[in-house]
């Protein structure tokens, strides 16, 4: 039986929203049990409340919460009770495989990094984050691509990007049920030789040293087109780019303020397509994507975005089982050894670390 | 008499856009004698067939040229008098005092890269691109703030990113007629602390070694608002935020097609919104602005688009003259000196470099 710990206590809509999603989760999910982790006195009065499966929801007590905008590394030192704490506890105790929060992003990445070990090889976990894209892809015709790291390593060195790609791969793989997922390097320019030096080396390591389906560097404009499935980057330029995908439709809109007000056709157009591009938004919410996860641990965090509707958190439990069925863990394991040897067998040149006044830009 | 030396061979509609372009610009700038490079018979031909100043252009013959999609290095190297390559040498020997092209990007920057000096103080040179956001800016009600580097510096230290902050502002200032530009960090995160090493420290130094109009960091979402009029991150986030931005409404366009295909409201939007769209795109083309200024070397170079028409190269000509009127590359190291003065006075700590398993994200 699977044990997913849940968050109760952190997302905009918690804990109503939390407890509404899970309960839909035990109903709809035969073979896991779920962990409610927040005011038990709270969540008692809740849980009654919505139709679930009484034999697969458990409330586990939490005194104390930490709000939306409070600042991770204090706030976890200063609730060292706090929900996300507590559950993150949880699983490091072993009594919980999984665990997801629509919480303080920040917090939960802390809470859980300090608890959990990273998985052998990795050095540092990645968020992966999905964005809509033209192309569909995968058995389950997935509108979407992952994106990652977005945040949790800003500085990503070339054995860095190579991990995120092998973890993006093989979460794609079980979750997009897409056998075999296009893996992209973002430059700034589609040669191999473009790029700083870490993305330069990362370029030779997933030729020579991976057997992902790796399909060279991506530019900017590709990320949304869906070039690849999965594209990786530092969490410095993944943050910066997955704030301007979330952003988009909103863009067009304010852009369409200045440009042409006395173009009536435009206007028609903007009026008629604002609620489109609303919905356009809210599919980078992740409402049916179930999140974001934390890829390197050895548990898998999955974070659910913050505004998330039960529906999303109902979603978020479903991919965490779905992932503990297929041992992502386990498979992310298998694919840094492998990675380990290869590198060890090929012979890999020195990066090219360009020098000058200036590069030549694309 | 400004000397301002046009490539007439560069871009995807020379020689003949350019000609005319530049005809355009003798007649629209007094105190301006162009000089178009290129071939000498193909240019005799040409001119005399827009209305020009004959007194305030001339040709000097360069015989051969390098296409937009030959690699810059390996083409500099087999033609040496490529029209941009005899161009970027007439300023460097002091015959001409800025040069425009629309050719190839990376072969133009490297050809006056290699001839040029880099301005006392500056490290690295940067590539300014702008972009159109909601909010206008300047006396001039500008529409656009300026990006920078895009390219030409891929990794950037603190003190790069300080230079280039020093070096947009005083573009801007200029060019927008804005006399007190809003310069402001890109990073994951608007607080201080925020952000790669390099980010951290550079917050730190604008804060207390410049007197510019520092408002801080901004995110992703913040570049098409309008937020700053000067964005400054480092070559790599730049060019790829760049080609994001360049591609945001062909992006919703696209995304179109997936979502709503039923939806007939959507359907009457994107068709009345398309040419609206169009045009937004070609707002980020520069054709208006004249193109991306080369900042750092002791003379300026203003990269206009590929697909510049006559109209874009005569707003580049005049941005060189206008910066050149301005002393441009007297300001920037004016305020070069300024910085190294103050940055040696000022008690600046040592950049927080976080470390362990994950960074708290945003």
């Amino acid at each position: 039986m699977q044990r997913i710990v849940v968050d109760a206590m952190g997302g905009d809509h918690a804990p109503a929203a939390i407890v509404e999603g899970a309960a839909e989760a035990s109903l709809a999910i035969p073979g896991a049990e779920i962990i409610l982790v927040g005011d038990a006195v709270e969540l008692g009065k809740l849980l009654p409340r919505v139709r679930h499966d009484g034999a697969r929801v458990r409330v586990h007590h939490a005194p104390s919460l930490i709000e939306m905008d409070e600042k991770p590394a204090e706030a976890l030192a200063a609730k060292p009770d706090a929900s996300i704490a507590v559950a993150a506890e949880l699983v490091a105790a072993g009594e919980g495989d999984a665990l997801v929060s629509a919480g303080n992003t920040g917090a939960a990445v802390l809470a859980v990094a300090r608890r959990w070990k990273l998985i052998p090889g990795v050095r540092r976990a990645a968020l992966a984050s999905v964005y809509p894209t033209e192309l569909r892809r995968g058995d389950k015709d997935d509108p979407f691509s992952l994106l990652l790291d977005c945040g949790a390593t800003l500085d990503a060195t070339a054995e860095d990007l190579v991990t995120f790609a092998i973890m993006g791969s093989a979460y794609a793989k079980m979750i997009s049920k897409n056998r075999r997922p296009r893996v992209a390097l973002l430059s700034n320019g589609t040669e191999a030789g473009k790029g700083p030096a870490a993305v330069v080396r990362a370029h030779e390591l997933l030729l020579e040293a991976t057997e992902l389906n790796f399909i060279g560097n991506v530019e900017g404009l590709d990320i949304p087109r869906g070039v690849a499935d999965v594209v990786v980057c530092s969490g410095f330029v993944g943050n910066v780019v997955l704030k301007m995908l979330e952003g988009v439709s909103e863009t067009i809109l304010r852009l369409g303020r200045y440009a042409h007000k006395q173009n009536l056709t435009w206007r028609i157009g903007l009026a008629a397509l604002k609620p489109a591009l609303e919905q356009l938004k809210s599919v980078t919410d992740w409402e049916q994507y179930g999140g974001a996860p934390l890829l390197g641990l050895d548990h898998l965090f999955i974070k659910a975005h913050g505004r998330s509707s039960a529906r999303a958190i109902t979603n978020a439990v479903k991919v965490a089982s779905k992932a503990l069925s297929g041992d992502l863990c386990g498979t992310i394991a298998t694919g840094m050894r492998d990675f380990a040897d290869r590198a060890a067998k090929a012979d890999i040149r020195a990066p090219g670390d360009p020098d000058g006044k200036v590069e030549a830009p694309t």
